[in-house]
């Protein structure tokens, strides 16, 4: 069988996530985000359709660096307003036993203490299918609101994230011994106070000397998700990552990000692929190459330029309100933005502002893939191949109708071809048993998490 | 009619909550707090059988003071381990559409801004039938572990809860007006931006300059819940809180913190009849007198006292585990723990070690009324009577067990004595008018938290 193909959808608790504009579009239900219906339905058809986990984004400001303001924004439901993603977890896990949930939650704003609890419980609830996608934010709308004046420098953000994630290591792998819980009725013993041992953390950022609140839970530590681009943000997921996203323009240019990855994660120790690398993408699937365009026609109607701009620029920090749609954005370009803009457009074509706008209008930093089932799988076959990928996080242009689109067309001819398996054999039924990144349930053996197993025991 | 009986279920999200040792009785289901399934059928029986609301503790730490360790906590699953209260209620609600529910967060250890959008995001998957128990964090163990040695003073708590709240009613009542979705697919206009507000807030401990993220959910504010028993705590109660939870051994000593928080409720231009009063009680309701006595027997057979004095230590900081059971607890106490113990004895009564330990072993704070429903009606309209109380808590001494038989006995009887309504005259659909502590389902005009409803517009 050729290599594997895993599918997340990437979605968010909001109106309009990466296709600015389109929550106009008659099918579009994006603005029922705050109904549990929406959820628990959307997530039912990404289990039966062949789905591998519903991956949620997550910001916690507005995007107000177009035209120094956020009404682009707001106007257009652009990622605002937007809701808490961990609380839609538990209803679409209550109603499904296959599908895996990525949720972002950025170290900026939390305590590794309760965060570390509100992961282990939705673990437990989820019965082992959940991955945390590890941020460190980049809306200084975020910073101000929580407290900050301004962000945290870049690489201090990636060390303040190294210690959190060591403090939750000891918290999930290290507190709770594998037989701690006994549940002795005879003896009146729940749980074995000799095998709940103290952390004993005490570092730069935080300082955590007891023991964890939760018993273990199925995978201990959630899949680790990261989606870093720069230099140092491919080291971290070289680190610390099960599952990286990555975005790009083309296959090359992705590739660049996903070579980088797998370098750092040999560096440090581990199997450069046991990483699980995902580009983002949509996908426009129809009944034919000609339907999938109309669909596609019908999308680029709706779409709000501006908005676009306004998510595009709380991506990469560059406002673009004033720039004709002629200049090339070398030319917008301070020394400030300049790597944010590498990052996105890689070094191979000379954009303008036009041709930035036009490519961001749907789906966001990523591709758009346009036809039948069979034209899209041939798309995703090369990206994966040309640029190393294991899988792919697709966006939507109109929720749910693009999801369904790609399960009715797309996951059938990959599933022909190989690609993808019949449900029976998707893995599980943890999702890092079903995403293969480690040893069973629990972290590989060569993850820096799986040295924190060995916290010494208390005698009795 | 008489004046109606509230009922809330009283539970957290862990094996054992106030009854230690109960886990061990073979009907009891506590150890399975982390599968959602216990939980929504919890929820649909406690909406079928007319509770008003399911209300979920939450502490950060372990009761860790009973002899300088946490090891009869642990061992007897007494409140460790402990999940996240918040991440039960979506599944929950997915299931239900009239009971409502009471979620315990510190403020000691969250930022407003992220905390606004939790409570927002669970009152829109509820149809706003969320109620936030405001606590302000009394285990030392929690304070030590979220990155700070020892507790911040207890008035000064008060100070930020305050602030806490300030910043809260800006984000939930203030920053988005209530016309500011206008969903104008032609116009291409989802939120206007003019009516979407800054709050400005610059205060002590936060600030917090923007927008908030969410749009306006159907309560706003969720129903706020307090538990404060000091004079501090009965001044803040008597400001903020719609509905107050108080504890103690006798109507009479229970009495004194209603009265206490009406009077305060009044000082703050409040119509004190407008709170809601709660207490804790344990109700161990059987066919008959000598079936539920025969229940309560089955019951003590199994307590774990010295779990329950594990409780007890963390609520109140007395370590009784030198103490002999004849002991005084008058001559246990010390200067620091004298006002704790007070307001948990109350002046009536000169308790012995012995006295306390039998007391707390089932349902923890509150007193214990057994019998046939008849006479659990009886115990439940003297209280509310002579204590001035709008409804209870009702711990569990097993789950579902207790709430069980009390749907089956108690509630049927309160009906006929006309203390609880019919289904459909419960009121509803949001918790607020289920309550009847707003202005429908907003905050009542003298709430201080409807002052913030008047940000100045923007021009547009």
């Amino acid at each position: 069988m050729s290599r594997r193909i895993l599918l997340n959808a990437f979605d968010m608790a909001c109106v309009g996530h990466q296709s600015a504009g389109l929550w106009r579009h008659p099918s579009d239900e994006g603005h029922r985000y705050t109904d549990p219906a929406h959820w628990t339905s959307l997530a039912r058809m990404l289990e039966d359709g062949g789905f591998d986990a519903l991956f949620l984004a997550d910001v916690l400001g507005v995007y107000d660096v177009y035209g120094g303001s956020r009404d682009a924004a707001v106007r257009a439901a652009a990622q605002v307003p937007l809701a808490d993603p961990l609380l839609l977890v538990p209803a679409m896990a209550a109603v499904t036993s296959r599908l895996g949930f990525g949720v972002t939650v950025s170290v900026a704003y939390e305590h590794p203490y309760a965060l570390a609890r509100r992961f282990t419980t939705l673990d437990h609830l989820t019965g082992g299918r959940v991955a945390w996608n590890v941020v460190t934010s980049y809306l200084d709308s975020a910073a101000r609101n929580l407290g900050r004046s301004g962000q945290i420098p870049h690489d201090e953000r990636y060390e303040l994230a190294e210690e959190f994630l060591q403090v939750c290591y000891k918290l999930w792998e290290g507190s709770w011994a594998d037989d701690a819980v006994v549940r002795d009725r005879e003896r009146g013993v729940f749980t074995d106070p000799s095998k709940v041992r103290d952390v004993g953390h005490h570092g730069r950022w935080f300082d955590v000397p007891g023991a964890f609140l939760c018993e273990p839970s199925p995978q201990r530590t959630p899949v680790i998700f990261q989606a870093g681009a720069s230099p140092r943000g491919a080291r971290f997921a070289g680190t610390h990552a099960e599952a990286v996203f990555v975005s790009g323009p083309s296959p090359a240019v992705v590739r660049r990000s996903v070579d980088a990855v797998r370098a750092e994660a040999g560096r440090a120790g581990r199997d450069p692929r046991s990483v699980r690398i995902f580009a983002m993408l949509t996908a426009i699937a129809g009944e034919s190459d000609e339907a999938a365009r109309a669909t596609l026609r019908e999308y680029l109607a709706l779409t709000d330029p501006e908005a676009a701009l306004a998510l595009f620029g709380g991506w990469s920090g560059v406002d673009l309100s004033g720039a004709s749609p002629e200049q090339k954005l070398e030319y917008v370009q301070t020394e400030s933005t300049r790597s944010a803009l590498a990052s996105f457009t890689g070094p191979d074509r000379d954009w303008t502002v036009g041709e930035l706008a036009e490519f961001v209008t749907v789906g966001g930093r990523g591709p758009v893939v346009v036809g039948s089932g069979a034209t899209v799988a041939d798309e995703l076959e090369r990206w994966a191949d040309e640029a190393d990928l294991d899988g792919f996080n697709l966006a939507y242009a109109v929720t749910p109708g693009t999801m369904r689109d790609v399960v009715t067309h797309v996951v059938p001819e990959l599933r022909r071809r190989g690609r993808m398996p019949a449900p029976a054999d998707a893995g599980g039924p943890t999702l890092r048993e079903r995403y293969g990144t480690g040893d069973g349930a629990r972290l590989a053996e060569d993850h820096p998490g799986s040295a924190h197993r060995t916290l010494p025991s208390r005698p009795a």
